[in-house]
């Protein structure tokens, strides 16, 4: 190991890193050995004066191996997974984990929690009574072989030094940097242990990514990145300048995401978790031709196979089938209130940031860790980019635990009415990889 | 106090803080409510992104108000005090404080401990059998009061946040930066209760700033930063290509002091003394005309009034008067060595860090805080720049604890001997302020 003060002084000089040099610091770090406050130092020298893509690949490398690795081969089937960089009402992985299962590709899916305005796919499914997020690995593998799929929280023993390093960059503003957050989202999800990794790079007023440039640029260095570990990779830029589908906060999604798997739902949620299934059973090598692909990830959403999966991923982690077989066994928020426009016109922008926020606000998310998480609260977005609307027009129905017109009118502010025509955004804005 | 993160992220965007957000910064690090991690992330951003003058100026301030400002007002006299930002052979502290006390005004000089390879005024102080370094406030001011004149170390209670932040700079690369360094000085010699400062910025290859521009910048931000906290100051930029006098080593200094207090010595650590003498008489306002102050710092050392006013210290501080005033009263080391000169030339250049680490490496001074230092050793260097040698001629006298071959040779290595003609350096290069 040298001198941690020889390494912080390397990056604040602009000098690159040796990919053993990034090794011997990260494992050094992962065991205490590298206090927090030379860490730190090393974290804004870095996000300052950059990270070339060689100091990525590596940094990722070094927080992959401070950890476990998973490795399914010997299960005998291709594997694949998918990561969504966060949205408002993304509740793709639901309908899509079992939907590439029922396609034959074992889904070892580990996710996270909501924090800030981005719902997490486990309080999603911690929404169906008895649900079980974290699982020993022998249970999950024996899942994973018996139902082939699996949705679960992230172990402690999955790239530990991510999650120290994580916890690091939020204290010290060192978050939005391209090379960290490669590297936190790739290593996770090579350890995961998947042969193929498809990438959702939501970008619009509800992403992280404001601009497609930005967001092109992050899914061509998710993609390279992965691929430099060995994994296949691809990416869609998608869009999320408004929500998608109509439900977000959790237990409405998930009976959203039950609406999709039944083969009704919103067309947008349908086509991108076909477009992403597509994408993850070529590239882990169970389709050759794109169209193969996506035809047979309808055929198992059509045939009820991705349903009957569903039910069966439900079961195997303890979760209530009832709950999820009947319309009304997921909880419901006692208040619903219908939010109504104040003109005549098209909606012209949807603050979708803002949407989010107002799920937390009404208890739906969470501002910092531990905070508890309302299942039944959320809203039900009817109104789309460039519908025309009357005043007075519903365009959007909230759920609350109590009364709260100031909630109301906070949704209404979210909504832009306007005069000039605007075109519905696309959904798929390009692929990469 | 604002969030600690949205600090750093403005430094780390590159914006400029206003005084009260680091007053509040600065007083929250030193209660110990923002955590080492998170200061360490600031001062990164801070020496990528840089500091303006009014930065450096609320930052000095900030570190002062972390501790006690003494206020020697009530003694009635002008108080003045020096800085040297080090060298190797500057023993000037120990004859100007009571020269210029001797001058009638007051001195109250906190000093530091030698690290790395310069050497420290409380390690050569300390070399007088009893003479003690720590003084309880209530001493300081009654010896400041009857003496005029006191040499002490810092006590924990003078900007204590300075040394908190040094410490932390010191681990994590951030100690070479411009408002840092004066940011640091300043607090503390303002917290001396000095009205006047005069600093002494070293140049060439046995200092930090190697280069004239370097020094003459840094000399003018100590003088500005000192009189934005209402002090007066001004600063010579000296000569540091080559040791200050002969002397390098503790015991040796102080007797090359003892030289010069008694009117004989090296006529560049005279000289030198005099005219820093004459800046803290003009600036303290005991004198308005420069060549008045030098005349009257001239007669107080040749009137024996200094020299009077050292041994008064001595004893005050609890000193070995006799060790001061008999030739060989101080510790000597056992061994001594001549370097010599290999081949016949001029001295062309002396590598004068090389120099100040060798009387380290034979025990002279320190690589680590804690390390003992042997007052006995180092070196008298007879050979000064520009001098015509022949083979053989003696260039230093070394002062060991024990035969060392090695160190002999070491030394020798220091002196180039070429055929050009060079001239002596100026001593005193620029004054600013």
């Amino acid at each position: 190991m040298p001198d941690v003060r020889d390494l912080i002084r390397a990056k604040r000089d602009r000098r690159t890193h040796r990919p053993e040099e990034l090794r011997a610091l990260i494992a050094a770090y992962a065991r205490g050995e590298v206090p927090d406050y030379q860490m730190s130092a090393w974290l804004m020298a870095a996000y300052l004066n950059g990270m070339d893509a060689a100091e990525t690949d590596a940094l990722t490398a070094a927080l992959l191996h401070s950890g476990r690795v998973f490795d399914w081969s010997d299960l005998g089937r291709p594997s694949a997974d998918k990561h969504s960089t966060g949205g408002v009402g993304d509740k793709v992985s639901l309908i899509l984990a079992p939907l590439v299962a029922a396609c034959g590709v074992l889904v070892p899916m580990v996710s996270g929690r909501g924090l800030g305005h981005t719902g997490g796919t486990l309080d999603k499914l911690e929404s169906i009574p008895g649900f079980r997020t974290q699982l020993p690995p022998e249970a999950l593998r024996a899942q994973l072989d018996a139902v082939g799929v699996v949705m679960v929280g992230q172990g402690p023993d999955l790239a530990p030094a991510d999650g120290l390093l994580y916890a690091l960059r939020d204290v010290t503003s060192t978050v939005e940097f391209e090379p960290f957050i490669v590297s936190s989202i790739v290593s996770k999800k090579v350890a995961e242990g998947a042969q193929a990794v498809a990438y959702d790079v939501k970008c619009g007023s509800g992403a992280f990514m404001k601009t497609r440039d930005a967001a092109v640029q992050l899914a061509r260095r998710l993609v390279d990145t992965t691929r430099s570990l060995g994994r296949e990779a691809a990416a869609l830029v998608t869009d999320m300048s408004q929500p998608l589908g109509e439900a977000v906060g959790n237990a409405l999604e998930v009976r959203e995401s039950i609406e999709v798997l039944l083969g009704r739902g919103p067309a947008d949620v349908r086509d991108l978790t076909l477009d992403l299934a597509a994408l993850m059973l070529e590239r882990a090598g169970a389709e050759r031709e794109p169209a193969a692909a996506r035809q047979r990830a309808r055929h198992a959403l059509e045939s009820g196979a991705a349903w009957l999966r569903f039910l069966a991923m439900v079961e195997a982690q303890g979760g209530d089938r009832g709950s999820v077989e009947r319309p009304d066994g997921l909880p419901r928020a006692p208040v619903r209130a219908s939010v109504k426009a104040g003109r005549a016109g098209r909606v012209t922008a949807i603050d979708t940031f803002g949407l989010g926020e107002l799920v937390v606000a009404i208890g739906g998310g969470r501002r910092a860790k531990g905070d508890t998480v309302d299942p039944r609260v959320g809203l039900l977005v009817r109104a789309r980019l460039g519908d025309a609307v009357r005043a007075g027009d519903v365009l959007a129905e909230i759920h609350l635990a109590a009364d709260d017109p100031a909630a109301v009118a906070r949704a209404a502010g979210c909504f832009t009415i306007g005069d000039q025509a605007v075109p519905a955004p696309a959904l798929v804005i390009e692929r990469v990889g």
